[in-house]
């Protein structure tokens, strides 16, 4: 008579996915873990993506049945991978570099069991977190990173002394740390007003390879994808993070998020493009931020779009384990 | 490092509290079960209310660790109560007789297994179900109903041929049905301008005991609430049914609801009063319907006022077996 | 099949009540005239209240079928009182002088055909529309103000060279054009940091009377109210016209509204408050104004508040025609 | 001095359009019927579409003149058809069986009278009492329906015993009833994570022509309309029956909806395709559903969208008759 | 320690500029002039713009550092041209002849500096302002406009006698004054349903070039605006006024506006075509205008893009120089 | 023409006040310095009171003219008191205890001074900061808190190792450290479910002086308030310091808040108590925190109540200063 799947009631976890503490989690043998990381004080200007993981899981009309089969392609992701929820790594309000701590072992937890971290914001400094934690298992410099943001988060420091990180340097950081080299780097979506020349020629040093909404918009978008494919999949790379800060899209379709900049991509494209290079490359890990509930309106359309950019990745990593097969 | 209490996860049970199905409720062995109504298709306004149980378990800042102790009487009623929830009902929408009939049939479940259910709405409809399964279990005409709202909800009719049940209908039809006699009913709060006199005699000679907020106003809340005490522990009485509508609080301090009628209780009155009444008779079901969470606002404050309306009576349940033990 | 008094289909006219261009109104020979003043280009800080009309007769969730019977009275005022409604006045956006002057004219037209008119707002600066168009039928200087605002709106100037009104002045203007001598002004729920020493000053001269919140705190209302029912009673006066601003109410029941000022009148206190009035005094013209739709949250409940202070100033001139035939 | 069509007043009929009951409708022969279902309890998450009928009406800032001059064409539809609003049909909440036979049997009358249903919804559960009440006229299997739509609708079951219909299920229970076979079924627009296979398979077996969002990116959308216009425009068809749920435009332009599904079409888009579609085929009926105003925001944009797709499909119907003409 | 530039402050002046009276401005030198027209009064529907000045100049999440720059370009246009920001005219509201008068002067006024004078509006009423000021420094028909805006804006009246002006009249009111003459004026991106025949002729007449929405849909934005171009920098012009009204952004990118036309522009089009613009032909002036915070929801989306509007105007405006410099 | 004092405008100074760097500060010699401290990455719940000291700051309809009279004492707190605005305290996002220095920091530069600091939060934690700071200067266990809250944040510990601030630790730490004794504390509003037997009885030990909500129904406000007052100005204490935080107000009138809790104190009541301490005590430093815009839906009545407690304990101290002169 009570049924836990009903879709008025909360959703703990993502489509209805087992969970299990991180700790038991290598038990259950995932292929993919998906992880709340639930951090928005890196945010410069609004906040409330802390909420971003729970909004994220519960943006979703369908049943908490674990059963997504893609209309399109036919294939449910959840039948080809093993996919678990573990909740939300614990974090301390107002101690961003425990949590980041916090982040980076987690997923170099999940990647030891052989897993693909997929790490729901909290806002994008916990993306350093990440790619360390990536880089501590599969070694620095090994993985491309595909950034997907309407700004680069290169820069170079917060101005606060004593302040290392926030949701401006993440990329900044995973280049000085070696964690993930410069030429590692494919960002996609850029546009707007920051950061100035020097970061920028900082950025050309490391040979980032950057695709503005300019270039997007004169040469068509699936050129550039043809070329963001190649770049990321480089020279000995083991395979490639998918980092999508949601602002890449256009604020008229993802207004619930902390710094938009108009001009992006539209939902259509991303969710297109993201599920295009999950199939084409191989994907050792993902994160989506920025989805801030607060600022998103009562249809909380963005964490729709954030619960669906997820989805997109799975799907594509499982064709291309259907592809593999036959 | 995953923590399954964390406030920006969701949040399926109310407080943390262990969850069973109803079918193995009983082995736990519960005093008080609380359960989930998700119907607003009975509302003859604005519904919403479908997403109350939802987010009546949500509004809540604090950890989901199945302790809340009361700040002035020190009791915590999850120590002194066995509480679990076992969900929500499984509902049809749009066929409001299946889903009452569910809600009696898990209310008398619940009763059975000696428990004391406690519904979330939902619209005020589902009292219906609720007081028809209380009667079920304890006998037509046994116990009395103390109604909080700001309307008698004792309409005769829906004035659509073929429908007999909406959310202004189920005093009506448990009086009609015999589970609960007029004689049995106290309601407190009713103001505004319905229902009109057929409906004001035919309720004077079912003997229902009705306290207007304009009667409240006059000669204030503790003495009203003193006649009402008396008047709910009428002769052979076995205990009460509190069914509270979070519209007898003024819509100022409880926007998000369907009917909103200005001029009501504080919220305040209303915590204290339910405490009181819950300390001072016995208990042996109550329902808190009528939050309608996508008129509430980004404060969701009446979802909050709906959590706490439930904890109040549960510690003034608590407050009663504490003070028979001494 | 298709049913007009539906509640959630538009609603034309107040409760449903009868419509009637002004031109045809007095054939109806009504009691009572509904107009509503679409403006809100008077409003020094918050717009909005030009949708003030449009959403207090829609605030409700009765049907619209001209029936409102008064639960503690049982008195339904529209069986008591013949009330139509005639629509809005026809305004011009951002030329305030011709809507006055238009709201002016109606009310001397509805006036002289022996009704009563209540009007809609807008925004405050309406009131000197108002009371100019009762003073040209009844004469200047034959009726009471009574006046319920957070503000006493009786700015000298709007520091704006060639702009003589605004919703800060109309008080000042009826003063000084004679319709109502500052003697005829009862002024309640004043608070704030507004109007400075010059002015204050400025209506004692005038012997405005004026009942800030301070005293109804120190004295408690009914006494405060006694008080005023028996200055607006003046000598020779023939009656009042009550001026509703519902800032007078604290803004956590009536957020709204352009000009918010916390630390009002709860929503039952004004309620209460005017259908006193009503009954003991006669009434010859009313207005509710500052209900900002946009800025009232989706649960709308100033609106929902507005359409009741309506009613409860119906309700009490209905009472006092019961008591007088009685 | 009181103006009928002023656009801040409520707004009974669309566009201004003269009004009838049902009843005496046939008297004023019109082309064209406007007529609400407010109904939502078919929906299977969020609610909210009850009021659609409502807001799509009021969604329009031009005044309530019944003119309405079709920018680029220079045809106003009300001048070449005669266009008249019945309001809503007559609905009791929670009895979802008698809301469709009610739409039923109002689209039958509609039909019969010689004119073109236009209704408002509502969720997309009255979809199949619209296509059964234009059944009962034409004849069953004799007219297309082009269904635009994130979803197919085409559930088997409800999943809750005894209840046949939700918002899910209309194209399957058109299809089982032969009021419109499958190969009469033209969909646009689909996307996402459902139905299954073995609906998706169901689906072929009927012959069912389905236009995924995935092959109009592909292709384009010109080519992809004009095989829809040639599948619909089908053997021995009298006529299409135009269902547009307002999810299949992107949720970023359309986020007042239940069930949004990232990923669709432009409002554009949608816009130049009905009109499109209503000038190449002969319109015997339409419907605007899944409009949910308290997830719309302040700006109420996916009601204003819904107001122009009843205007374009009205524009492209009346060019076809001008064409016609000439 | 304390810090002017901090984001989370309230933002006095456009992206932190130097800021000046008007009367003190020219004492600066200026290239640039931004001024804020805080007038709603002229809107016909929904108000809300007087707040448009504030809120676009604080939409933006970049410090106030007066630094921004252009990532496509590398220009930052507060090195090229130096700007300042005078803050707003002083307006008496409801007086909306004295306000368009008093942007006129203050038009006038920064044109005699030398400077261009950017106006963030407000409604559209004010263009006649700009437009009127422009002229009378540069003259009568020297210079076009380039209108951006979903509806022509050539309302011949308001139809209240007495009112001139509103925000449907301004290209109207700047043809009959000789100020702007028919052939001067481009407008893109027009849809919808008004104006009427009668109106359109009259347009014809005075040669206006207009290119609809669906013109551009049908020949794509490109050659669109090749011949806007064209068209504006036509025989004897001195330069351009660019006056955007934000709805011709479709409302599902710019819900916070007064009149929302389903089907406009995306905001990148608009973005990347006034960029064009302003780097192919010079800006004598531009107005941002009907930017409405109150209707833009939490994310202020609409108050981000007008932002954005500015800017690239701005870039456009600092690439020509660039471009002429090298 | 341009008019700094708009209130449309930004508001970069609360009232309009003058404005210095906390460096030049002192050179103004001011009795009161206004200072914020946006940091929210201390609350345990929602954040969004970064966006708090701008919130409160512009939450206000008159004018920036550095004059706000007190309508009932006649009173000017700017005409007795010199008051100042520094802006912001520069915060690290994420590094809580960098900012909780930085408050101290400046608070004690300010006290230093001879001037009273107020602080507008920010979360709870920041009054570790304030108290601190308050005691560098005046000595430690020199003065009393007076401290108006929903919780009494004593927590011991964050439960995150390595966390030690929190917006639920600030009395706690605050007592550890020596800067404010237990026995210095004065507690008014308390309620709910939150701390536990444990902290109680730590609060108990350590002297704190606490006033729960069912303290002040039982009782009355005022006679609490007498021994409040008693308490507060306790032997050898050279003054108080007041911190508010604004949950301590029923979630009705103050929404806008992190962790609502319903059942407080009115509007009313909150702004009375706190003009009466500050008139009858001597004040020596206040904040008021906790204030959330995101969450305030669109009246932002919550910020406005903030603006005028703030207001309210200036008026307080200006009455005291009139008063010893007198």
């Amino acid at each position: 008579m009570t049924d836990g799947t009903y879709r008025f009631a909360s959703f703990p976890t993502f489509a209805g996915l087992p969970s299990a503490s991180l700790e038991q989690a290598k038990e259950l043998s995932p292929d993919v873990v998906i992880i709340g990381a639930p951090i928005d004080w890196g945010a410069s200007y609004r906040g409330g993506a802390r909420f971003g993981p729970k909004a994220i899981r519960e943006a979703d009309y369908l049943p908490a049945d674990r059963t997504r089969p893609h209309l399109p392609s036919g294939i449910d992701p959840f039948e080809v991978l093993k996919v678990i929820d573990v909740g939300d790594v614990t974090v301390a309000q107002g101690y961003l570099e425990l949590g980041l701590e916090a982040v980076a072992d987690a997923v170099a937890t999940i990647a030891a069991m052989g897993a693909v971290p997929i790490i729901l914001g909290g806002d994008h400094s916990i993306t350093f977190g990440n790619g360390t934690g990536l880089a501590r298992h599969h070694g620095d410099g090994t993985f491309g990173l595909v950034h997907f943001d309407a700004h680069a988060d290169t820069s170079a420091s917060t101005k606060a002394p004593g302040a290392l990180h926030s949701h401006g340097t993440p990329m900044r950081r995973l280049i000085e740390s070696g964690a993930v080299p410069g030429h590692r780097f494919v960002q996609v979506g850029l546009r707007g007003y920051w950061p100035g020349p020097e970061t920028v020629a900082w950025m050309a040093e490391q040979r980032m390879r950057t695709f503005l909404m300019s270039e997007i918009v004169e040469r068509g978008l699936r050129p550039v994808v043809d070329d963001a494919v190649e770049a990321a999949g480089g020279v000995d790379s083991i395979g490639i993070f998918i980092s999508v800060d949601v602002d890449v899209v256009d604020p008229g379709m993802a207004p619930g998020t902390g710094t938009p900049e108009p001009g992006g991509l539209t939902s259509r494209e991303l969710l297109d493009t993201v599920r295009r290079l999950a199939r084409e490359l191989p994907v050792i890990g993902a994160d989506i931020v920025e989805v801030s509930p607060p600022y998103d309106g009562p249809g909380q359309i963005t964490a729709f779009l954030g619960n669906r950019i997820v989805l997109e990745i799975l799907n594509g990593m499982a064709e291309r384990v259907v592809a593999a097969r036959s």
